[in-house]
């Protein structure tokens, strides 16, 4: 097949590519950091780029997703330009995507884990050597010695390690420091080393998101985060929401390698980064143990997604056995294990049961009520008697998705906004740089503060007020929240009467699937003693507004505790109590699974719950109360 | 570095390689079956080649080894001769070893395994197709479908076949056939189908010796042996003998890696050729059960094995446990296992564990000496109340080596001789073909024939008899076995003296170390019921000349059961019983290993077994009575 050069500006990075190939597969292949939530369909119209030269060496399948002034400006879709020959293309600020800079929540309501128990231990041995009479083999010799102290249990040795053993031993002159882990049915060498001050055991806790991937960095000996890392995840590349990645691994030929692939880059990618920042040894990196939604560890794992989005959503398994990190090409000592803490359903998964293991509520006497809002949302009700859970489709309003200039909660993006009576925009951006778009905490705080000063009414459409912010733009109103001037992109950041409806659905979708399940086993919010919200959306959230638009309900502030990453918190409890493992296998076998979408009531409580902040106002008596800044009201 | 081309004719193979690599290496490499003893030190002389062109481009490292005569016809050694250019190089019949025809025998005295119980077993399922409210996961409703039937043991899925569950699952239509396999502490899914008429399933019996790898191909549903292959070990060409080999692994950069592939391609072109034979599937090859000397297995698994061959003899282990077959390279159904019988020490393998097993002697009341000859001899003493066993460093006079004529039991080797009254030699050779040397039957042959003449003395030194036979070359007194007109290589096939004494050295040994366990032991050989005699070695051997030799001990003739290949028979007995696994175990914790090296009793008993017959004749009475063919006796 002919081949053709592209050349990503302004990196200069060039990469030699199959004739035919999408500019968008070669700037994924290059590594180049390319927007894309379609996946490559055409229809985000995210992956913007110019084509510096030659003209003739590209064909451009136009949707009609650019606008008219973006073309005369030679903007074209990275995912609809087939490379026909050398090619040197501009991918601008607009389109990168991996420029993140994820803030992580410092201090989270999560318990403290109570008991500290690592999986791994290690053991100084001191041998006899061998003479003519005293002939056990190396490992016998090891073995015996190992099993003075670890009666109870079997003891095994990994061929790689076996295959070294006489030499490692020798030159441990016989006096040999074992690390063994505990693998429920049996123990495992994992490291032979000499005797020194030196011998360092770290963990690794993982969260795979959808959007953000964040590792932990754990010191096995006293339990202590060392540090954290994040990043987007790279399959964000191939699609920005789970159903489009799940239809690029079926459409596509090596379509779940590639996504396989693009996850163990990430996580790789981040590893690299911890080993490096924190100067330790990756050959130190013992154990690791990953939460994250039924889809996503699927594709961790390479295991056939496509059934996880037909009905009726079957996945392949719930539950991985332990197996070595290296089987997956995870980047650390390779006789390390990955442990993958078990999910419920296809839309309820490990990365709540780790958020269940982080809140502790499976352990209390207290009714507690857990939201992890992403894409999907996932609500779980109980205490230490029973468990029950739900999933909803939310919507990605909150993570950038379906409103026009949303953004994940990375830098430049917009996180608290206010407005005064005169309807001035103040706001602050994370990382304080120049606004870029706005995140799901701006989202609510905006629409928060246009309902409060009467921008909006109760079913979200934008009053004819007397301010030049209020615009009509393509016959759909439109509120002006940063002028062009002031922005990254130089284009004014505006919401849309569009995107508003898209942040009521998603805000809807939340707070009917929670009342739904409060309804069908005969609570109310005032039987809860603590909501838990976790989820990147729960970071930087501001409780008060988020009761004023519907989202959360209407309890007393001190009820609601925000774990950040819940997930990332589990994983870590898990990685230094093997009891935590077990009780995640509980939670996940006792925990009932409630399937709202087939429940005939949901249509009513979600079509209730698309006012703000509800059509029933009841339920939300402290707005009730509130003097909104408007008569209108 | 720089290439240069290398042919080797016949076959007018070429290859690229290092400037510097020797001719050997170089052989290997293109898979021309060359021969080497020594692994190219020089010392053996066995490489023999002779340069077409260009004489310009190799440097010859002359050591000596090669006679006047053949350096005259133009002969270098292969492992001596370093390439500095392009070469044509013929490898001439003479130095050619792979050629090999293996006779099988046909029938041996093995038992008969009494309990067929296969370690696999195929379940058909019907399981209900998932709906909304009957979600299981794929490997749950697999999983508790199986656990119907398997009720006492836990069930696992490989990740390969996890990743695939929800198409194989869906493409049976809900109605898999599942494969299990019992792995003792669990069963593992190894192969899932759809249910047809033609779901095979094969197993391999391995035997991996120093010269020769045996591979029975057996129908693992009625037990049946469907058809068996062998080939040289081609880390023959790396040196014969062991310890060269361990020296070879040890002085050469990734040596163990080498030898190590040796092995596998070894049994991959014997796995190769049976699937191809009798048209099976590779991928119905599920189990493989391996027999083979402590150093052989140390190679199959790449473990050092340097300390092996050091004092005081250490392995790096004698128990390995079972894992997937392909981790080794093996070319059969990925998900398939690969079990490894456990040995006792560095001297007494996991091969004498499969004879035991083959014999059937520690399930028995009678008394029973096993003596299984290679170039180490290994003997077991024992019954079902104990088993004793030793090992001798025996040489490798019976399979061609220390011998000038000497080499294996493969085609135009001769392996029956007769003399008469004239010494005029009648012999047959394997497979009728002009014959190339002796193989170990027909040196006893030829030895015993020689003395029962008065060719030779009790002491093994040619007498002077007027016979145009014996001659003196070099010093030394020989006897003419074939006359250069009727040989392969037109050289005259001789027996010299010393060749003489190096035989009477191994069957000294090989007596001495059975005499001395039994009087170890407080027992004669009146009190052994059966002597079981295994190796290549007891194929074709005549046990009434063998005991004129003083090489087996004067007992009745129906004492003595040639079991041939034990080794081979005691890994088909487990590939088709667990419990003969566990009786494998059972052997060798119990059986007791005695050092004679370091017994002071030994010299003398070597040193007394070094005549015809032996010292005290009284200990050969049958040799006693017979009235021999010479009155010299």
């Amino acid at each position: 097949m002919d081949k053709a050069t592209i050349t990503f500006e302004p990196e200069g990075k060039s990469i030699n590519v199959d004739v035919g190939t999408s500019v968008l597969d070669a700037a994924i292949e290059a590594g180049i950091p390319i927007n894309s939530i379609c996946g490559g369909e055409g229809t985000c119209g995210k992956c913007k780029i110019l084509i510096k030269s030659d003209p003739k060496n590209f064909k451009f399948n136009d949707r009609g997703v650019l606008a008219q002034e973006e073309k005369d400006n030679g903007y074209y879709l990275a995912c609809q330009t087939l490379v026909k020959g050398n090619l040197v293309v501009e991918v601008p600020e607009i389109a990168r995507a991996l420029d993140m800079d994820l803030q992580i929540l410092e201090k989270t309501e999560c318990v403290e884990l109570e008991h500290f128990e690592p999986w791994c231990k290690s053991i100084e041995l001191n041998l006899a050597p061998p003479t003519i009479d005293n002939n056990l083999s190396d490992w016998q010799r090891l073995y015996f010695a190992l099993k003075k102290s670890e009666t109870d249990t079997k003891i095994t040795i990994p061929l790689e390690l076996l295959r070294k053993l006489p030499q490692i031993i020798r030159d441990t002159d016989w006096k040999p420091v074992v690390t063994l882990i505990n693998l429920g049915d049996r123990k495992e060498i994992i490291k032979i080393d000499k005797k020194s001050n030196e011998n360092n055991y770290y963990g690794l806790a993982i969260d795979i998101g959808t959007t953000t991937i964040v590792v932990e960095l754990v010191d096995l000996l006293d339990g202590r985060v060392i540090d954290t890392a994040s990043e987007y995840n790279k399959q964000i590349l191939r699609g920005e929401d789970i159903l489009s990645r799940v239809i690029y691994c079926e459409e596509n030929k090596k379509g779940l390698d590639k996504m396989n692939r693009l996850v163990i880059e990430t996580i790789n990618y981040l590893i690299d980064q911890l080993v490096r920042e924190n100067k330790i040894n990756r050959n130190e990196i013992i154990q690791t143990v990953v939460a994250g939604n039924t889809t996503m560890i699927h594709l961790l794992y390479k295991i056939t997604p496509w059934y996880l989005r037909r009905e009726p959503y079957i996945p392949a398994t719930t539950y991985i056995s332990p197996m070595k990190a290296k089987t997956l090409g995870i980047r650390c000592n390779p006789q390390g294990y990955i442990y993958t803490i078990p999910g419920r359903t296809s839309y309820v998964g490990s990365d709540i049961t780790a958020d269940i293991i982080a809140t502790g509520l499976n352990k209390s006497n207290e009714l507690s009520l857990l939201i992890d809002v992403g894409t999907n949302g996932e609500i779980v009700l109980g205490n230490k008697e029973f468990l029950v859970s739900c999933s909803c489709s939310a919507g990605p309003a909150f993570e950038g998705g379906e409103v026009e200039y949303g953004m994940n909660a990375a830098s430049g993006a917009i996180e608290a906004v206010k407005l005064n009576k005169e309807l001035d925009v103040t706001y602050s951006t994370i990382n304080n740089t120049k606004p870029k778009g706005i995140c799901g905490s701006g989202l609510i705080d905006l629409l928060a503060e246009m309902f409060n000063y009467g921008v909006i009414n109760k079913a979200g459409r934008i009053q004819d007020l007397e301010t030049s912010r209020i615009r009509v733009n393509d016959e759909t109103k439109e509120f002006l929240v940063v002028e062009s001037k002031a922005t990254v992109m130089g284009k004014d950041i505006t919401i849309g009467e569009v995107d508003i409806q898209n942040v009521l659905r998603t805000k809807a979708a939340l707070y009917a699937s929670c009342r739904l399940l409060m309804n069908i086993l005969g609570y109310t919010f005032d039987d809860i003693v603590n909501i838990y919200i976790a989820g990147g959306f729960g970071n930087y959230i501001n409780a008060e507004k988020a009761i004023l638009l519907g989202l959360l309900p209407d309890v007393e502030l001190n009820k609601f505790k925000f774990i950040g990453n819940g997930a990332v918190a589990g994983a870590r409890h898990i990685l230094l109590s093997q009891e935590k493992l077990e009780e995640a296998k509980t939670i996940v076998q006792s925990m009932t699974y409630i399937d709202l979408s087939t429940n005939n009531m949901f249509f009513n409580e979600f079509t209730a719950a698309l006012f703000l902040p509800h059509t029933n106002i009841d339920l939300f008596p402290s707005v009730k109360d509130l003097k909104l800044q408007t008569e209108g009201f």
